[in-house]
């Protein structure tokens, strides 16, 4: 059977992957995985391969982008091919591009999903779903120093349709450089400086989000003068900017995330 | 050790659980589980009762919501109690209500992440995940057969800003009741001939996906003229209405969804 599986690993450690995720590993001809597009704090590659005995090769962005996948769809051209993901499959761009290139060549694809961090931050912070808006994410600086205006203009955006805005963190995998909480926040008031729509000032309200589906994550909200100097430990990290709040979100940022006392007031 | 661990145990059948959510089960005192927020169509407990060799008892929607999760909490308050839920834990607003109450009871609160609705509709369809706005949920007409036109609103205030709009559709898993892809379509085109502003029309083209997380999901992207007669087979359905599409995104659709050749032009 000649097939390309996708299966998702989730946020943590080598036992986020689902229970079908493993019978899936353990019946494919060859095992890769890609870890560049998101960081699994403490997943271990030889653990996994020992719980399921076999070996997994780790592709580089490299073996991926530039060389479009051309080992992996050449095996998966002769077999089944397994190729385990961070999160859930196909959130990140580089998967779709592989898999449409994979049903061009006439393999089957299919899909394990994992647990992704779209759903976990939800969760975590004990916001509302449905209350979320566009979501986007902060890059680091680039030569020059020149930064994104983007984040800003869509947390802008979100804000006066009463939304919360979800903000991922860039990772440089390659470079071992994972933005944190802080820093992401510095990009944004740096933006603000330049814009000065009041968007993002000390006085917005924000929940810093750590090490998602490990066994002790750490979920912040709070102003960002206070939020700025909070202690997230190490990365992963991510951003939620918060819209109106609704009374029950307001309670679950209290109770579940730290919030001071006074964000029950700001609540509808 | 009192405590309450949230387990997600993902979209389609027992096997959806991942390694670290079985490992929790094994060590609880006692398991519950509730099976009404979302459909898991081949969900066994059962077989999952025989894997973990422990009982699990399922609590409806009285058991969590009029008697607050009563029960549970009075077990949460003796050892370690877990609640099995569908998707990812803690969406649910109900599941953050029962957080909130065992926080301020005293007892410890844990998640176990699982597969979500939410990320694989995003991977499935080969849409992007920052093109997408507010979500929203398309419930069953009402009494006297009132109708919510909230779903018609969030589809046109995404669609002006070129955002794609994730549709969850209504449950009612009481009279086992799931909204089909049909039904939802038929509800926003009676929005349509009140509000008649062109915002759900036949021409209009939007992805139905069934059965995310099966061995055979199916999706198809189409133009609702072709969409309302598409067999989808056995629910839970979704319903993506897609913004401005960018090109990858149209390939996405025409080669993953079977999306008609012409969408390529509409991209940008």
């Amino acid at each position: 059977l000649k097939e390309l599986v996708f299966v998702g690993l989730g946020l943590h450690n080598e036992k986020d992957i689902s229970v079908k995720g493993i019978e899936e590993i353990k019946t494919a001809d060859t095992v890769y995985a890609e870890l560049y597009t998101s960081l699994m704090p403490n997943l271990s590659i030889v653990s996994l391969e020992k719980a399921i005995k076999r070996r997994i090769s780790v592709l580089s962005r490299k073996d991926l982008e530039d060389e479009s996948g051309k080992t992996l769809l050449e095996n998966a051209k002769r077999g089944k091919t397994v190729l385990l993901v961070p999160g859930d499959p196909l959130i990140a761009t580089t998967h779709v591009a592989l898999r449409i290139e994979a049903e061009r060549l006439g393999i089957r694809t299919r899909v394990i999903h994992g647990v992704s961090i779209l759903s976990a931050v939800i969760g975590l912070s004990g916001l509302h779903n449905y209350k979320f808006g566009k979501s986007v994410t902060i890059p680091f600086a680039g030569e020059y120093g020149c930064i994104s205006e983007t984040p800003y203009d869509v947390i802008a955006q979100n804000k006066r349709l009463g939304l919360h805005t979800l903000c991922l963190l860039d990772i440089r995998a390659e470079q071992k450089r994972y933005m944190t909480v802080r820093e992401g926040l510095k990009v944004l008031l740096e933006v603000e400086e330049i814009r000065k729509q009041q968007v993002i000032t000390l006085e917005t309200l924000a929940v810093g989000i750590a090490k998602a589906g490990s066994e002790n994550p750490r979920v912040k909200a709070d102003f960002l003068k206070e939020l700025l100097d909070h202690d997230f430990g190490d990365p992963p990290h991510t951003v939620v900017f918060v819209g109106r709040l609704h009374f029950m979100e307001a309670e679950a940022l209290v109770v579940l995330a730290g919030a001071p006392e006074n964000v029950r007031q700001t609540a509808q």
